[in-house]
């Protein structure tokens, strides 16, 4: 069976390097089948990059090979990282790129990336997705062991992220962050379901227990889907990872009220007695 | 031999809803051959990726699974589809986006799509294409049968999408609409070939019985391609899927004139004694 | 193994163009690895396609077949190529997009593409993408002999396009032009490390050797990669296609100082006993 080979870049589909690493890849090893998750990630946005990444990961088949690559710092002397995680096989700069993903494993195995026998020959030092990561991502899927590509290290030695933002005020609000913006305008927090105490198949007993605010939109109920409120209006809801998001019905949530990236999002607690559960 | 997977919808490709079904798809079935027809149809754009539907699938392999995903009314009470038509599957929500491909078709067989086994576990209300029509696509594509699926329907029952315009006003002319605007600024309208009576591939004597318009814009000829006007001119021509297309040669014809989707458009018969044929 | 087919065209992924290529291929030929190296060349931009594929295909495995469509004169007169050059194929429009590709290798084949029986029946006249040069390259794939596509020609009878720009003027300085500018706003010139003297993987030795300048810019030194100047300051580099670059570190140089294609890029020679080594 071929394994899967899924990228995930800020290299746009533009140019022609989402192009090179597949040709790279099957250069090495035509027995794969290559997937985009996305190319768009915002040009050195490792942040958005690991969410989306952490995202991702549990749609796709055992054995995937995820390659990572953004990669502001190409070329300096920042590390290459493999990592095993339960199922999967992570390729990336050692940036944080794989920090909300990671830390949801418990069995793992992670090794620096060295061995330039798994690399290309005089790798340039601007595009080591073509020059590193695919080809070690072709290797991978041909059953080499981590252990081959260079020394051990661990989850705590790598570089690290900032967590996502989801923690209470002195007011005991609990504060996220607007982590992405789709195609629809949707809005998506750091605020998951978890934090939120929100079972996302059984909501309709637990909408009173928040408010919330993006801004000055305030909303005081949380949906099931856009169609629960009616054209153009404005909703709360669980997204489809597990996340609190906002949009419009038929309508571009972010354009309407301007989000961004990083913008603080907030969830009042309603009432006195709630708990979570 | 690999089932093409063909996919279209209005998820863009800067999110990683794209990527994401491609994984689920390829969790249940490796066995398959994934192509992306377009994800850029406008956001809720049904009309528009009906259209654009119907202009590709003839270009596709026998057995074929198209899944269409342009699909506002997520988690409502919409219904989901799939259908066999000729050599072809197609699998949609039951919003019209389907109208206009399964209308060709005399040997049609629908059924409604409610069979949890061949969907994800616990599916969202907010994204589908990734619990409920790429799990079904994958699982087609193993033999299973139609009628597994859930009740049967017909072509009359589900919802159809308003015809395309393509219709004679009181003075004679025929009208219709624009479609779609592709990268290159051509503008495709809803008149077809056979609507005109043209015969694309023998173009030369029929040059004269039509005059077209759109907006403030008239052209008197039909062409057979872009080279046979000059360098920044107008011109009129059956364009590759079947239907009256504006372009201008080396330019943008669309931005030139503003034209937009819905737009009317104009063919006005010339002279006294033309006949179709 | 399969074979792969690397498509390269202007016909951007928002229309449907490149998924019905994909289909015919397909339709034709399902044991095929189709492989994207861009669709986003300029409309109708034949140099910058010329240069973009150059730059790509050495990275493809042996017997890739690449399948090049920059066609602004689709249904003229001009004609259909297939080139065999080392180990690739080429299928493409006679129109020069070919030129800087094939010019580097001496063990080359050309043959016009004429035989129908390769094509798609009355193929339209706007869209040889899908009728000609799909077809064509399904068939390549299936070894097909390039003599029997049609009658076969040589390099110096091809359309040619002009040379990228790199020749000395009467101060004796290296004179360039811009030929693309990637997503994140890097600027891509037609000056070669070749050209400039510079062995890209051992360049500490050798900045001193020029000077840059494009527009008011000037650029003392060459860098090895973005992080060895200052976050938001300028740089020159040899990028990973060999050829002379300009960027900013975390930054847009392309937008900042309002780079376009075409435009002149001046090298000029430091000290006066350099030579080129």
């Amino acid at each position: 069976m071929k394994k899967v080979i899924a990228l995930l870049t800020d290299f746009g589909l533009d140019d022609n390097y989402v192009g090179i690493m597949k040709g790279t890849i099957l250069s090495i090893n035509p027995n794969v089948e290559i997937v985009d998750i996305t190319h768009s990630i915002e040009p050195g946005n490792i942040r958005q990059g690991a969410f989306i990444l952490m995202t991702s990961v549990k749609y796709f088949p055992e054995d995937t090979i995820f390659v990572a690559v953004v990669d502001p710092g190409v070329g300096s002397n920042r590390n290459a990282l493999c990592a095993k995680a339960g199922k999967f096989y992570f390729v990336a700069p050692d940036n944080g790129i794989l920090t909300y993903t990671l830390q949801n494993y418990k069995n793992l195995k992670i090794h620096f990336f060295t061995n330039e026998k798994y690399q290309l020959e005089n790798p340039s030092k601007t595009f080591h997705g073509r020059d590193i990561f695919a080809p070690l991502s072709a290797y991978l899927a041909m059953n080499i062991e981590i252990s081959e590509l260079g020394e051990e290290t661990k989850f705590s030695k790598i570089v690290q992220l900032p967590a996502l933002k989801c923690y209470y005020d002195s007011f005991g609000n609990l504060i996220g962050e607007v982590v992405h913006i789709d195609r629809f305008g949707n809005i998506i927090t750091s605020l998951s379901s978890n934090a939120l105490g929100i079972n996302m198949h059984n909501i309709l007993k637990q909408d009173l227990k928040w408010k919330f605010e993006i801004g000055h939109t305030k909303i005081k109920n949380i949906s099931m889907t856009y169609s629960d409120v009616e054209e153009g209006e404005f909703l709360a809801y669980i997204g489809s990872s597990g996340f609190l998001e906002f949009g419009i019905r038929n309508g571009n949530a972010a354009k309407k009220i301007g989000a961004y990236i990083g913008q603080l999002v907030l969830a009042k607690k309603v009432g006195i007695f709630e708990q979570f559960t």
